[in-house]
């Protein structure tokens, strides 16, 4: 039997658990602190644990032959420090603000490995990049689009999350940093705006965000981007809120008090934006990659659709993250995937087999994918 | 000689002051609180007094033939029944949220006239409906368009003030009433917006606000509807902010502190929306009075554009507010407007050879003012 630990089981990490749990031959452990979320989590073995105490960590790994990180990203490296310690593979979907490869060396010192962003975008717009890196000599440019929306659009923010906003308003926030024609360039959150018609959902708009990580290190491309997609005017209502100074960190006093407008903002922002119980979403990935192969310029592109698992009540956003980091942890458990080092997706993704594999698997579950080439 | 007391010396109680001051026979004490204010104000008498003290504003009354009321609003009833208990003709501009004609009874039993609500709108807007109201047999309808804006449109607001944005926030928070059809009608402030055309200023947006006021009880016509004028799409962005609770005064609780949305986002406007000096705006005033004379039914329109007077430093929001107050009050020292009472202007403006007089002293002063009648 194979045991796996899954660290985390808030929306996402409870899917990776129950999606893990029905493949024969596994044994699968949740822990989290909350009881609540654990009592919500049927047909999973269970356990309470602080996963901000490096000796739960490890005493969890240790009981397990592979490990599942699904924790929020503050507590992103204490759990990947100690998963990669206590020498057990370790796939991650624990998105912070760290660079995702600072534990290599350490865990190809252990021989362990370890294969970090592993949802959606940071993820399966990784593994697609690679995936088609791979099938070229040369990559010209690889483009990312990527958004998770509602499909009931209510004024004024026609958007909505099933988590706190504050990630969100981060990435809203935070300079975008990208490559363009050779040069590494830095832009404004929310800048560039471009409308792009997608045949499901009709037209949304793409602006810069900062979500490229490790694929600015790892793909030798002269141009590399990804965008945001929500609908048509909700990038300009953020950078209103933005220029005003609503996302500003820095206090403010007021009758003798400090406030940070920030966080009265993410406050009203929850409010607007929860999406309530039964709101069906989807999620929309875009990815062109243009390049050469045996001197023909060729341009492949990769359309993920995916949405709200009404019946399993499983919301799109969760599935989408959720479901490459449970096939990935099965590719670690199986040794098919057992190169040691944190490895980004887009280095899964250059074994076409392992990609295809994947693919098949994520379309198992009724995530809609579309790949396409053309000569560009 | 004549001796005026002006009470407040701010930006429009300062010109109501040098207004007078220039005016032969005529004696001007200004009075404020702020000695920066009183050391701002050149060639003319200045006091320091609280007038918050009804001891103080008596005392000052008492000295004088006639008083200007420009304190701050929420001063104005203080020091409005003050004024009219020491007997002295009174001229305000004071706007606050109390019913304008409440101290009539006292005035009336004092013998004292007093024209209140003497600025722009309320202000102008009264008197131009009264004036087209004296020549009419029936009126059918009183329409109102005004707003203040800059010439240089920025994004986001698209909007300036040259003081506090806490009172133009509560315009668009505060519902708006009006008369529709011989119906009073409640609708929400910032709703029904409609683009206008005007001939020196392009296309603006004009949406509910309540600022009828006294219109709603003396002007007895079917349909009586008062609109503010911003750049298309300020008034969106202002709902927005409202619908997500930026404008709430119920205090959230953030980190152990209680935090008022309003003060927050007032805080931000301020700094958003602040007139560089040296910055040129403007003010639009469109009245339009239908109604029916000897059988025959007539439209009459009257349409006010001032500007910033680069050369003498006043903002236009500053002149047309003070002049229709200087001049009013010229018209009570004079006994011409000697009516015991308090008065609104659409009152005055019914004596048509007064109203005539006071727009050819508007006009006097660079206010351009358009009247034109036709058939309707």
């Amino acid at each position: 039997v194979t045991r796996v630990a899954v660290l985390g089981a808030g929306l996402v990490g409870g899917l990776i658990a129950r999606d893990l749990a029905a493949e024969p031959g596994f044994s699968v452990v949740a822990a989290d602190l909350s009881q609540t979320r654990l009592d919500a989590l049927e047909g999973v073995e269970t356990r309470r644990a602080d996963l901000s105490d490096t000796g739960e960590i490890t005493r969890l790994a240790r009981e397990s032959d592979v490990v599942v990180g699904a924790v929020p990203g503050f507590l992103g490296p204490t759990v990947q420090r100690a998963v990669i310690e206590a020498g057990r593979p370790l796939a991650d979907i624990s998105f912070g603000p760290e660079d995702p490869l600072a534990l290599d060396d350490l865990a190809r010192e252990r021989g362990v490995p370890a294969v970090v962003d592993c949802g959606v975008a940071p993820g399966l717009s990784n593994l697609f990049v690679g995936r088609s890196a791979a099938e070229m000599d040369e990559v010209a440019e690889a483009v990312i689009y990527v958004g998770g929306l509602p499909f009931r659009r209510e004024w004024p923010y026609e958007y909505g999350v099933v988590f706190s906003p504050t990630d969100v308003i981060e990435e809203y926030v935070r300079p975008s940093r990208f490559r363009e024609n050779g040069v590494e360039v830095e832009r404004p959150a929310l800048s560039e705006r471009e409308r792009i018609d997608f045949p499901r959902v009709g037209t949304l708009e793409a602006f810069n965000t900062d979500g490229l990580r490790t694929l600015l290190q790892t793909v030798d491309a002269p141009t590399l981007k990804e965008k945001t997609l929500r609908y048509p005017g909700h990038a300009e209502r953020m950078q209103m809120l933005r220029d005003t100074g609503f996302f500003d960190r820095a206090p403010v006093r007021l009758g003798g008090v400090e406030v940070v407008p920030r966080e009265l903002t993410e406050h009203l922002l929850f409010r607007s934006w929860k999406l309530p119980d039964g709101e069906e979403e989807y999620t929309v990935l875009r990815v062109r990659v243009t390049g050469t192969r045996a001197g023909r310029a060729v341009a492949q592109s990769w359309d993920l659709f995916d949405r709200t698992d009404v019946e399993g009540g499983d919301t799109s956003m969760a599935r989408t993250t959720g479901f490459p980091c449970a096939i990935m942890t099965r590719h670690l458990a199986s040794g098919r995937w057992n190169r040691a080092g944190v490895h980004p997706p887009e280095t899964v993704g250059r074994d076409r087999e392992l990609a295809d594999a994947m693919i098949e698997d994520l379309r198992a579950r009724g995530v809609e994918i579309v790949f396409r080439e053309d000569d560009a």
